[in-house]
């Protein structure tokens, strides 16, 4: 039995990793800390039968569990990850913090410097179907973002058989409101949030489009370097996403023959599911469960395709794929505790 | 033209007053205050095209309005409404301040001294339909509460023909969010509100008892006094008040004879529609207008009634009241801006 | 490994079942029946993952299953359950067509003889914590309606200890638009119930009471017969419901000694949950789990009480409660699969 | 004052004109027609206060009314329009049937021979901005679609003054579930619309686009023919239309240019509102109103531009917008009936 603790118990991201622990078979939840609920239990923060106590962050011993958990905001995750690393315990990160290899990357769109550049070379980008075999060993996970999820899964099969002719990719995205998170804010009061659809930071803005880059780039065999126009939206539900993305391929391919592309490209992967062709991937396919689902259509004759790919933000866009990277890198049943 | 002045625009009653005077043929804004957003444009605080000025309270010259209205939290209220009161203007509070005549019952709701008891007595609560001749002298209106304009409007008729068997009445109320505010909170977060759906403060606790009661008890022909039992409920939607109400009636009436009764209690009025027998008033009735829409529902044959009666909280059960309250006052017509 | 067929499963009942068997530990689907989608498969009936095929109810075998579930329009149900028995399986019936022990009472309140009398008497109400001992060895559950669960559930305690002042009881329910069906109709057209809040069938008229009564009365131990008025309402979600109940209770109890009156009731229950004094019951804590969560509320020292009890209307409300009935019937923990 | 009649009074655009109607000051409604409630009133249908009597189309009068709003499914519409046309009234349609000005895209689009083309000559495509001279004079307006409303205004001054450095814009539009209409399907039912957000005819086949493709190359001035790349989404709102669009310029223009370019387009315009550099367009700005809002974003210096362009679809989209055409083709004040 897995022992497990969670830093930053009282997000959103915090209380999902709960919800999927309660019920996995290999793992025991062992402390929960908070920064604002410290001595409260979680049935009193949340609406839920769970009475774990929550404790603050520096009253826990790291090294009473296997593996920790770190749903804390970007910067306020390195100095929990340090202690987890020279505690000997393996750690999974929630935030932004280990996500980019190059600190001047983190640097550029965190506006800090990054101030334990050391472990940066120890980090495993977190994304299971891209990186399985680096996981397996890792100590540290950087867990990707929820944006760059459904992104970097709609588009590697493209990449990976670098088929894509141009070098921009329109990225069109809407996130269900607990992306947000937890804090308050006039963005995501009720009130200004229903009814309403919002774009935010569009452009080449939204901090989720480096980690987009790094990792096309990464796969990327042609010359060029990919650049993401990404626009994300507020869209009034709780949980999803839903990209919709514009590419063009070097040379016109049948949809049948996109699919079957990316049916190669994911043979054996529990979590990713590619519609036939005719289909369209929608956040219904996706939402409280840990599936990324693609959708393929061929525009015109010439190239152009749209690439449809949902996900649950808070499951495979975040706790879902923490505990997919816990099982992988701890040999358990990839999918225990998430069907 | 009148010329209007609203202290505390920048809330969801304030600029729902905006809203409607933007329209209104007979008024015309001067000026506008804000705590929290002085010197900014009200295009800036809300997605609108009116660019109006935003000014602290205490930068106007109440003598430069007609009328004034007052959307500030009750307590702040009260020095503001003395303010106009001394320059010699006419005031439409919002607040609860002015709508209990008896400041021992302020005291005993709102956990305060009253501090302008004087004031009090100048008051006139603002239901137009059970108070329209005192209205239209007064220079102080107190405007209702949304919860009791929907419940004193769906039970106002029964009680003037002194028909209710009992003094318990059961009122089941269900409001939209904006009800609690432009504030922020956990409680109004939308993440925690949508697909959502909770009591609160219920039983005999909820301020707007205060109101309910004292209303009914002025029409109460009989020895006993009013005691209602109130259960408020958030609604996943923003503008809304749905009231259904449990009666039981002195002796039986067929429904078709309710129905008669209450078409003739609100014969002439503009904003009150009394349902045939067999529908049922829902938010859809309402939302977005200053119409009460009531249902009759006669139970079984001894007597047991249920009134529903919908409103939108922001319009009939504030600001559009509001609006119908100044037209009274002025001798407007009385829908004016409102239809 | 328990063999499993649902009739009915394309609609939303069924389909939550299919949602909750894949997860199962011990129980299998064998086969799925349709009505409209014969030849399709459920994943191009539903946004999901599940290729399951649709066949006609009269191409399956029933005694290759050991159980099978009814997922039928009620009156269309009575036929397959004989289908079932005659075939020597167990059968949880969804349907209403088995709930009413009293086939008068069924003519009453559906309009219609009752075609299987002499089954009636072999079928078990499925409402597990009042019934457990009874279901364990039934071969026809009738698995309860979705209102009548949240309502006898709020209640039971209260009847059992005999706490009951009056033999009216006000019930003010509002459930989401998944409890209406997935047929289509203007009701339930996503314009007409978004943003929107409406009574139905209120006062005596909804067939559910036929059950409340049932119940309530058969726990009773006074002379008198109870009388639910009772208030459905259409709630803007897809899952949930809560019920807002008002009582007298013969004589005043303080909060906590009800909530410990509660506990004990329910005491090793699984899923019922008791909130504590000063907590209140809403959609959040129950959707999307097989939980019944309950708050009591003391109004004033007259013994006025308002119990609130939510459920997920699609699990706790249909098909959750029907695989703890199926756990119940076979032995198997009752709590597998609805975790 | 102006005497109108609908044609289809009970879908939502005729419902929606009625609402509109009801407030203008110049204008009277004379008949309202249906083909499912013949013989009810309007309050009957929808939850309003308004009982005009519904009767059938062919029981109207054509000559009674000045103008006649035709809400009819497309096909439908064009032998209405022709009795419109033959009794000599002035008729505003709201279906495609007049939209495409050459008969062999209408057959492409629509899969039907037109069969009124020598009615096709005589229509005016009625997007006011752009074509008010002609509308003036015009005895049949062709009330454009509501996508097309969105793009077209939203691209306008950037064709007119021939900054596109392509030929291919992707325009990744959003819309709410009124735009589906009142009829009927499991898409738009309630549960299947909640809490989903779904792409659907993406690509280059939904009909809209030949509208978008007709006004944009009606005002190039290149050689180049536009295309367009479509992908509507169903929004889970009830109005409203955001449209995301990804142009390249020429040469790039600063944001604030860019902003002076649309002003002055626009200029004088009452229903276009050009936001500010920094500022976005969203449904908030625009829903029960007959505005279309527009953003403008730099994405980079190589001339990637975002153009967000929001309406309600319902309103400046479809009614609205119709009432904007009378108003012109009557010489009355443009705003009537729309502030």
């Amino acid at each position: 039995m897995l022992k497990v603790g969670i830093f930053g118990a009282t997000g959103y991201t915090g209380f999902e990793l709960v919800k999927i622990l309660v019920r996995h078979p290999q793992a025991q939840i062992v402390w929960l800390t908070t920064e604002s609920y410290v001595g409260q239990r979680l049935s009193d923060v949340f609406a839920c039968p769970w009475d774990f106590p929550l404790v603050a962050a520096d009253a826990v011993a790291p090294d009473e569990v296997d593996v920790a958990f770190l749903c804390l905001p970007h910067g306020a995750s390195i100095p929990a990850v340090k202690r987890c690393w020279d505690a000997g315990l393996r750690a999974i990160d929630l935030s932004a913090d280990f996500r980019l290899a190059d600190p001047a990357e983190y640097k550029r769109w965190y506006k800090a410097e990054h101030s334990a550049p050391e472990l940066l070379k120890e980090a495993v980008y977190g994304l299971v179907e891209l990186h399985r075999p680096e996981i397996r060993d890792a100590r540290l996970v950087a867990n990707p973002g929820c944006y760059p999820t459904s992104v970097n899964l709609g588009l590697y099969p493209l990449v990976k058989h670098n088929l894509l002719a141009s070098e921009r990719i329109i990225v069109d995205s809407k996130s269900g409101v607990s992306g947000a998170g937890r804090g308050l804010s006039l963005k995501t009061h009720f009130v200004e949030a229903h009814d309403n659809f919002s774009p935010y930071s569009i452009g080449h803005t939204h901090r989720h489009i480096s980690e987009m880059e790094q990792e096309l780039n990464k796969f990327q065999v042609s010359s060029f370097k990919f650049q993401v126009v990404f626009s994300p939206h507020l869209l009034p539900v709780n949980q999803g996403i839903l990209s919709t993305m514009y590419v063009i391929l070097k040379e016109p391919l049948r949809e049948a023959d996109l699919v079957e592309l990316y049916r190669e490209a994911y043979a054996g992967e529990p979590f990713v599911q590619v519609l036939q062709s005719g289909q369209l991937a929608t956040l219904r396919h996706v939402v409280y469960s840990n599936r990324c689902t693609i959708s393929l259509t061929r525009v015109d004759d010439t190239g152009n395709v749209i690439v449809c790919s949902a996900i649950d933000n808070l499951i495979k866009g975040a706790s879902g794929q923490a505990i997919q990277n816990m099982n992988v890198m701890f040999g358990i049943d990839e999918t225990a505790g998430l069907v």
